[in-house]
Order: structure tokens, then sequence, then C-alpha cells
């Protein structure tokens, strides 16, 4: 974070905002914005919240398990592991530039990270808690409600707080001065041959027509599968779950590109082990387009220039429990011994 | 890291540790003394590799599951959650300041942390990993290779590295600067009168017969149910099972009390879920001492004085698998569908 600042302060000073809106404002990807505004007691607070297993029923599951900021913001399994081991439906996106998004989740249904983060504590296949237990849970930790009550100014720890204050610091989750995002501001020689051959095709053949802007992605919802179907039998309907309408079947939040190279398996049920699968696929099924060995190689080593520089932070303590805390349930309680047969 | 080499640094450099060493002599509790000798090259990587669930069957489960460094080294659930959501058989013992343990896990069959490290990566009911396969997985990520050969000069990763860079790190988790470390120094005013009464009952009453020097335990194993039996139905058989010996029936390493306020629940089979009720048990079934409320409360408060400094380094960021990388295995893989039924 504070690296993130000085790097800010930095740009701002040299004028390498201004430069860099002058020598991008014809490309169809710009450079990562910092955030402007940011509340740094909600962040600190929102961190140790994004790391607490206490949000969940069984006390093993936070934020970060699923969004691993080790692991580029996700957990790199096709899908998600949720409480009691239970497989998740979909492949879980990445935390890292997501205050980029237009919507959260892969069918746009929480307008905000905001209205995002309520939705795993209280998902039963996920965190599998109630929003009431969970806050129960803080109300009984004495250094969470004083740190609160520090940042909201307020007696009583409200859900709202709690994903206001997770949102805050997911927005300072942003990964400026990519090798792409260098040469967007004049680095010349910041790409290789290859990785601007890369680009030239990423723009040529289509794919910035949906992956363009901040993050490369994240600012639309598409068909999965426009030219040929995605796969026969994809049960998901995507956006059509929220919207109703047909013509939302099989749309979803085109991802971000940013970290691509951290955030596989790719598309929503996480289907595509590599890059090179996953350019090959979407050439072919978005665009008819079949990219050659070649090409899909300078695609792949352009995607890679657009990994950032990842959060650097502290890890998080969190506050202890006290003795009246309740204790999370990580197993079923025991069933009582059966009584002894009558003789 | 950082901050605690600082403070070993000024420690030294005003004679602190000489005044310790006169001061605590007549003590049965020592301050931690910092690791004398650690290889950073190790510690960087053995961090990677402790926060990597890469090492488990699942991607999912990592050394830092079980031993949370946000959670004062544990998970704070009785008994830990293994690959397929598996019920561990006993409480995961917290990790930080356990370099100081004569061995390691509550029955001792681990000499020292290396050896310690290989065992959850292999047990089925924990990472459900095997070595071989672990090393492969590593072995497929150029960063991880390159940092191997620079920190141990080899070509081929092999899991002696691989538990010793984790053990390496591991040395670095030591919480120096607790209040009752202060108090040992000599900042008279660093306890209450009433910690200070706990601490007059913890020797007096015989708990420094177990948890003494620097760990304020973790160096004997002694008899869970001295004077009265710990539970009549526990099936544990503690340091028999390494030793097969009669007299280590129910012998356990008896637990650090170093940031005790942190490791809840408390016991070997994590059945004591506030350190009150692990007081007044210990009270009874080790010494046959009944605590009154008040000097119960006075033990936990002495108690809560021995929570030092956690560990604060930057959360590792991981290198990220590459197309050759062998993808885990979280979920068992789908049965083919069953052929329909002739007619």
């Amino acid at each position: 974070m504070k690296r993130f600042l000085t790097l800010l302060a930095a740009s701002l000073l040299s004028g390498a905002a201004s430069i860099a809106v002058a020598q991008t404002a014809d490309e169809p990807i710009q450079i990562i914005q910092p955030p402007k505004s940011i509340n740094l007691g909600m962040v600190e607070l929102g961190k140790k919240l994004y790391f607490d297993p206490r949000l969940s029923k069984s006390g093993f599951i936070s934020c970060n398990s699923c969004h691993n900021l080790s692991m580029g913001g996700t957990d790199n399994i096709p899908t998600s592991i949720g409480d009691q081991w239970q497989q998740g439906p979909i492949n879980a996106p990445t935390v890292l530039n997501s205050s980029l998004n237009v919507a959260q989740f892969w069918d746009g249904r929480a307008g905000d990270l905001k209205a995002q983060a309520g939705g795993p504590i209280a998902n039963p296949g996920e965190m599998a808690f109630t929003h009431t237990l969970a806050l129960g849970v803080l109300e009984s930790i004495p250094a969470y409600v004083r740190e609160f009550k520090q940042v909201f100014g307020k007696d009583k720890v409200d859900i709202d707080q709690v994903t206001a204050a997770i949102a805050e610091f997911e927005k300072t989750l942003v990964t400026p001065n990519s090798r792409f995002d260098q040469w967007l501001l004049g680095k010349k020689d910041a790409l290789t041959a290859d990785e601007q051959k890369g680009y030239a095709l990423f723009k040529d053949t289509g794919c910035v027509a949906c992956h363009n802007g901040e993050a490369v992605g994240g600012n639309s919802f598409q068909k999965m599968g426009v030219v040929e179907a995605f796969k026969k039998d994809d049960p998901a309907t995507g956006r059509f779950a929220v919207t109703g309408k047909d013509a939302d079947r099989f749309n979803y939040k085109v991802p971000t590109l940013r970290n691509v190279e951290y955030t596989y398996p790719y598309f929503h049920d996480g289907s595509a082990n590599t890059l090179t699968e996953a350019v090959r696929t979407m050439g072919r099924i978005q665009l008819g387009k079949d990219f050659t060995a070649d090409e899909t190689r300078q695609v792949v080593a352009f995607l890679k220039t657009l990994t950032g520089d990842m959060p650097q932070f502290t890890m998080p303590v969190l506050p202890p429990s006290s003795d009246a805390t309740p204790r999370p349930q990580p197993f079923p309680p025991k069933a009582a011994p059966a009584p002894a047969p009558k003789k």
C-alpha cells in the first residue's frame, strides 16, 4: 500500500499522469488509475476482516481462502471449495482490480464491491454463515468493537460497516506498473518485438472489442460462444439468472485480463488450464479465428505483460476471540451415543 | 522480520541482553532469545512454501491453513480440517516459538522443525499429497527452480531443501517483547498487581514445574492427568504411540504458553474453549488444586502478559504455475455418465 502511494506520488510529481493520458488516448487499453479517495482506517479494518475466517461457520474460510492475495487474488482451482468441502458452481474471479469492474460476480448480480462482500459470508455453499451470526462474533471481540467505533463512529457494528470496510480494502488491490502500462507510458523497450506483435494481433483480430479499458475487460457482459457454442452441455445460464431475459442467456461479465498469468484456470467454469488453451478457444468460439501456433504464442506473450505490481502489505494480526465469542462449528456435532438396547 | 532484527540489534547495543541474564537467572521463565543464525535466502523461500497450497493435493491447503500466522500460528478450532474436510485427530499446536520445543508434534515424533515440515504434506488426512508429487509441482515452476538453485546451489529440488527452507522460516516466528519479558528485563510497571499475583500463584502452586524456560513449556513430556484422569474416554495415547512404553501412555509434550491468549482452544483435543476453563482444569487434574475464582482470574491475567510481538512480514506473492505444472485435484473426478439402460 505504502509502495503504491509512493509510486502514485512519484507519478503525479513527475507529470507522468498527464503524459499517460496523451499517449494512451489512441489505445483501447488504458493504464490503471489508482483509487482517488481511500479511507485508510477502513482499509486496515477491512484487511483484517478479509483475512478473518471467523466470518464463516467453520472458522476456516475467509475471503482470502478463495481470493488468495498470494495467488493473483484467486484460488487457482476450477471452482472453489466451500463449507464442508462443497464444490462451488463457478470459477472464483480475481479480486485484483475488481474495483474497476462494471459489476461483481460473473453474472453481475452485485452492483459494487460492497454489495458483493456480504454474499459469500451468507452463502450456504461458501462461508455458510449468516450476517447476524457474523456480527455476533465481531461484537464479542473487544478489539474489533473499538476499531469499528474508531472507524465508523457508531456504538453498534452492522453488516453495512463490515462490507464497506472489506470493499475499501479491496479498492487498494490494484496492480499498477505492468510492463504494458510502462510501454503505454512511453517506455518503448518495455515490450519485446513478439509482445508488440501479440498486442497488434489482440487488436486486429477483435479481442479488444470486449477486453479493453483499464482492466482489459470487466466493463461489459458478453455472450460466451458467439461464433460457436462454448460447450454443448454447459448448464450455467450466466446473466439470464439475474435479468430473466433470453438475450442474456450465456452472457457473462468479460473477465479482466490484468495479471492473467496468475489467474488460471480460465473461463467461468475454470475449464481452460493454460493461457495457450484459453487464447485458442476464445479465438475460435468468439471470433471464428484459428490462431496459428506462432500467433497464439505472441498473444500469450502480450498477455503476460499485463502482470502488474502485486499489492504489498503486512499480513494482519487478528484480534483474539474473547470468552464470550461463539465458537466456530467446523464439523457436525457428534451424535449422542445410542441408548443401550433393553435386554 | 526487519522489525525483529532491529529490536535485537537495539537490545544488544544497549547491553539489555546481559542485564536480562542477570535478572532472570532466578526466575523459572526466561525471556525469548532470538535465533542466533538465520539464512535469509532460505527464510524468504521458506515463507513462500509455507503459504503455498500447491504442496497439497487439493491446491487449497497450505501450512498456513492450520498454523495461521494471523491467528497466533493456529487454526483456533478443536482439531484441524484436512483434505476433503477430514477431521484431524488432534489440536494444531502453534507454530510460534516452535523452534524452542524439545521436539515437534504433541507426541514428539519429529525431532525438529525440518523433520516436522514433511509430515503434513504427505499425511492423507491433512495435505494428502506425496513428497514426489510436491517436488514435481515445484520443479515445474521456473521461478521456484531458480530460487532453490540460488539458495541451495543445486540443480535439483529435493524434499530436504523444501523442509529446510520451511523450518528456517519457522525459526523466525518468535515473539519477543511480551509485557512479561519486559518485566523480566527490569520494567517493573510492565505488570499490574493482579498479573504479578497471578505469576506468584503460577510459581507457588507448581504450574512452573512443567511450564518453564523460554517458551513457558515445550521442553518436556508430561502425563495429562496426574492427580485425576483427564477424560475417562480419551482415546489418544500420546507419546506411547512413539515409544511403545506403557509409562508414556497419555504423555504429551507440554505446550508453550507464549501467546496463549491467541492459541485457543486448549489441550491436545482442543476441549477447553477458554483460558479460564483451561486453568481450572489444569489445576485440578495436574496439581489437585481447586483455584478460586479470584486466583483463576489472576493466573489468566498473568498468562495474557505472555503475548509478544507477532511476526510482521509482507505476505508473499507465489510464483505462478507454468503450462507444465500438474493441476491440483480438489474434487474427486466426475464419474462417467452411466450407460443408458437397455430397453
